[in-house]
């Protein structure tokens, strides 16, 4: 079963204004084309000052962004795309490279100071650090997308990368691990597929 | 370097209204204590339908969301929770575990219409599998807690529970595994710790 439905008919049960559930929620979509409109990094920024609030564990914060836009840096990330998203990542007017630093735990005396001491409990066990740090930075490249909505632009997040090959390109004297990459920019023509459904409430949530 | 400071100089680049940006991002909080203030199923069902509509791979949607909020229920989750989280968890009036299904694959059909072949890829690969559902439903979970603020509630996402210990208790019949607790209600008294700080964004933002 799916539903096709939009969620105003709940709007009376949310705070935020329906306006602004649109924008980020209900009518917000995916872009496969975009404007020559440029995105200046004043946006790019006001973007990750919005998308830096929400909850990590622990405040850990592992999130690491890289703001592609220059033609020299499209030039070094374009090869590492798969083939099918290459064209459309070249065209948007930015693309944030999203990664998560494997070493997130040097940081916590600076993020979590009342128990700087947290850190120990993190440096032995590398396999487990990379695991928190996915985790956590997906959470926040969640958190990042829907910010990208709040300044009114399209985000086109992707996976078709070459993962390992964006990190020896731009990371590689440090230790991060690129997740996603989101293209940003205004629709151009013709930008949408049709809306895809979403599953029945009662196929994916339970009440006990 | 940290920076404590909110992100109000930068409104006006953003499209979002200020009071949206306070509600979803910069002023909400993780609360420490709830009030009694019921949270109804309807608010909870209509935060799912909020949640729901932002980007997954592919369209997979692979989040599953079981609400605890009934004494029997609070019953069965308490003791899987960590020490240091029971007494907070049951104090909250629902509780939101967020699972993914590592059999998304199946529903590809239905939620990719126009390519339901696609769901032969995922056949072969269960490790593959688990990785891209709890990637997808990692990104799905940041959604949802920004949708549990649209409702002008408090969200307090949770690391600190038995995992297997959950998914036996609540998903034996089912491939699902359980990812982030959330904790959902109004603050009660004392409700939030002084605001954690954030990284400096040169430090974690990088720009070609």
């Amino acid at each position: 079963m799916t539903s096709t439905s939009q969620s105003q008919s709940s709007n009376d049960l949310l705070v935020l204004e329906a306006a602004a559930q649109e924008l980020l929620f209900t009518e917000a979509r995916t872009a496969n084309t975009f404007s020559d409109e440029p995105v200046s990094d004043e946006q790019l920024r006001a973007i990750t000052e919005l998308a830096k609030w929400p909850p990590t564990m622990a405040n850990t914060n592992p999130l690491r962004i890289l703001f592609v836009r220059t033609p020299a840096g499209k030039d070094r990330l374009g090869p590492l795309m798969s083939e099918g998203n290459r064209a459309k990542t070249l065209s948007a007017p930015a693309i944030a490279v999203l990664a998560v630093d494997t070493d997130f735990h040097d940081k916590i005396p600076e993020l979590f100071p009342f128990r700087p001491e947290m850190r120990e409990n993190f440096v032995a066990d590398a396999a487990n650090r990379e695991r928190l740090a996915t985790f956590n930075g997906t959470l926040q490249a969640g958190y990042f997308i829907l910010a990208v909505r709040a300044a009114g632009l399209a985000a086109g997040p992707m996976l078709g990368f070459d993962g390992p090959g964006i990190d020896k390109e731009f990371f590689s004297d440090r230790p991060w691990k690129t997740i996603l990459v989101v293209n940003i920019g205004k629709p151009g023509p013709d930008p949408w597929f049709d809306r895809l459904p979403r599953l029945a409430h009662e196929d994916y949530v339970e009440y006990v």
